[in-house]
């Protein structure tokens, strides 16, 4: 009887090795039924991904997805590879948005093990990966860096060499993606939503995003299953009954799509996610928790050679049960109000008029 | 800092002038995801949107989506820009279904103001309007009146010259629009679900269609998120937990959805929605509420020029937690069972075969 | 008033005959909506179901829909006219899945009646039926027996003559479909999740799957309605509040599909679902519960003349809340495991690259 090895147990420390490459399982094609039930678990409105005219207007050659579902899709892929014995999801890093991915693309996702440092008491250490993926003409279409806590299977097992990979602590304006097919002068403002664009935004400012939105167990369920991500503490209600939270916990990109469904009131015109800086889970979620959210403007970045669009790096805070009017936030004793649950650093691309 | 201008705080009474156009923003490519959303919400039975071949054998070019889903479409993008500060939804009237929407169509909605007439209490005031969903070739594929209570931002604003439209009390059969494509001489019946035809029956016929769908948090959320509405009373427990009915409610027409698709079951040739009437929602609905329903044949109208279609005025009553085997109804003082929450009107075609 | 006559009931014991053929409603053009929702609901992840590429490279013309929603699809239209006053789903057998099911192909069902055999007690009959699915070029996609007990409306019926068909207790070798598409030397090993391939697997090998799944109220009903099922106890709250269980079952087929997204670990390469021998709905579930599963195989057959292709005679178990480590199955007295909810017994192809 071989049968225990025909379960897949997941990679615990001492199974990665510097430079190692991870293929990871099932290819994905993205339909428009992915975007459909995106869009009823999140309720985004932001046209680029909801209108082929509009796309089409700017130069897509349709409606793009969103490029948070592509990348939760890339995310779930690694996860039987990467963190199915994870402690602790540590960070990630240095996400670029390469290409957009449309209806008919198949993604998929490959890693390479980046830097490994055992942890002093011998039963952990963390695993740097870069994980890439790839569009079905081997276009690299999402590229991020992320580092997590991994169990040892045999706390005996040696040591490797500690290696750590330098991050950037965020993606700098001349590493952003902007692709080409990018017209932004053909943007349809009335039908965005919103008549504001990159020029009126500023370092410093904050927007209360003001709606909320209540989550159900099957709904976060079901956003994470379409994710294909296989993280036994979001789906089973009998594991994580012993759990330290005694129930489910939400995925967090499930909180990071609804505080960018959320943005739409107030960031209306940002109309792509060029990339990931980082971000922190600073609470966990679970179901019946209503998530608000409001936004800072970090940074404002022309973008080189292109007159009609800009790059705005943003931070967006959700919280949980806590509308925003007064903006939670982390104090200057470095601890956030008890309700964040998310300080998300990404930048996005919005057009310009006045040039 | 200008961020409070970035916030879209909705139109207030007096934010709205008569003649006024809006642009709603958000065009919406609906597409087969879409259709299998709505399916999993409703369980819709119907055989023209469900199989592309039955739709060609009565002339479309291939299933179009269920009237009302493009309607909750189009219905949904007004919110931001009408009912955000709505009071009360008062009523709509004068729908009208102009052309059939396939999948792969761009739904893109405007409104006109129609209508203004301050309340005496100085406070809201009441807005009508009427909204129009046009398609990706600017064809109109929805054409409705509403009207809805709006609070004032500033109580000292003065009162608009009240001007309220005249409105029929439903769309006569010399209105309705029977596309040139239906060729019914195709149709099915087989595979449609029931032998009956337009002339099996007859007004003041009433019609308990047996089942009831119990609903739940997720499925109502989803269903309001796909329409990309954002009535902040469908999805935010926190905002609703101090509200008059201390809970979310369910969007109003979700319940219209639920009750056509329960009414297959004795008006399986219905197949199509020429138009809405009027409705009125009796009662709020909520998360685990069952839904049962009815139907009244007001009325039954051939359609000129055509032998093989007929249209049917129908009321469909719904009740939750009732069945519906007495017709539970309106009484003789005008006032309605407890368990009914929604007396929609509207007028149906179907195929004829005996000509 | 005619009105009765309009809703349909359902077919009673003495209103089905043998050799009757019934034609079911609805039609339906499965989508990649469709897949999209059945993969939020499960979770699968098998490749050949989730990437056109991949299918494309053994020789499909693009992914396929996942056979067990094809067989739900299938069985959903045949409820309305089969089980309706059903009293018991007694079982079935005798499945084969002969041509894969692509998004835009129309599945229509049909049954017909195969035995008729009244119950002793003259409340009650077996009815057994055969039923395909064919699609828009008339091809049978799926064809099975299947036995359920129905009320009779009239126990003053006469009994028909009993008749009771042959059915085999597992669909041979030899009357495996295995389609002439099915081209294995271009299977991607890696891209599917496993290394392992036929040859590995053999008689009496068990494989513990594992992972579990909680079921929401919604997630089942939702499942069950995108099927257009009908069946009254997975969604009215009223009408089983009375019922022996006091609240809504979960449809068996979810059980299955669930066990079936579960078994992807350990059995990832089990890439086609070839023939349905039989099943066993041993408990009911109910919202809440969690499933585990695990697998053995019972048997282990070449195909003939395709070296590159085998197939495994499988027995999936299903459990609530409990996990499968240890196997929970039926016990020398005949009893199951009180945890056990499904005893499914089905064939599965797999790639051969040993030859």
């Amino acid at each position: 009887m071989s049968a225990p090895a025909k379960t897949d147990p997941g990679n615990f420390f001492e199974d990665f090795a510097l430079g190692q490459e991870l293929v990871h399982a099932t290819p994905r094609t993205v339909t428009v039924g992915d975007v459909a039930t995106y869009t009823a678990l999140t309720g985004s409105r932001f046209a680029v991904t909801s209108a082929d005219p509009f796309a089409a207007a700017i130069g897509l050659r349709q409606a793009p997805i969103d490029p948070l579902l592509a990348f939760h899709i890339v995310f779930g892929k690694t996860v039987p590879d990467i963190s199915l014995n994870a402690v602790a999801n540590l960070g990630y890093a240095e996400g670029r948005f390469l290409a957009p991915v449309y209806p008919g693309d198949t993604v998929s996702a490959r890693s390479a093990v980046t830097g490994l440092k055992q942890n002093s008491n011998g039963k952990t250490g963390t695993v740097y990966v870069r994980s890439v993926g790839t569009n079905q003409r081997g276009e690299t279409v999402i590229d991020y860096a992320r580092w997590v806590m991994v169990a040892k299977r045999d706390t005996d097992a040696p040591a490797p060499e500690a290696t750590v990979p330098e991050l950037s602590d965020h993606v700098g304006p001349d590493a952003l993606s902007v692709p080409d097919d990018f017209n932004l002068s053909g943007y349809d403002f009335a039908a965005a939503g919103s008549p504001l664009d990159w020029d009126d935004y500023a370092p410093g400012e904050r927007i209360d995003h003001v709606a909320g939105m209540t989550i159900e167990e099957a709904e976060h369920a079901m956003a994470t299953r379409l994710y294909q991500n296989t993280a036994r503490v979001h789906f089973d209600a009998v594991f994580t009954k012993d759990s330290r939270f005694g129930r489910r916990l939400i995925y967090g990109g499930h909180i990071i799509s609804l505080a960018r469904a959320l943005s739409f009131n107030g960031l209306a015109n940002a109309f792509w996610i060029a990339a990931i800086n980082g971000g922190r889970h600073v609470a966990p979620t679970f179901a019946g928790n209503t998530i608000y959210a409001w936004s800072e403007v970090l940074e404002s970045w022309p973008v080189a050679g292109r007159d009609n669009v800009g790059a705005l790096r943003l931070r967006t805070v959700a919280t949980r049960d806590k509308p925003c009017t007064d903006f939670p936030d982390r104090g200057a004793d470095g601890k956030y109000d008890a309700a964040v649950v998310l300080d998300f650093d990404y930048t996005v691309l919005m057009p310009r008029r006045h040039n």
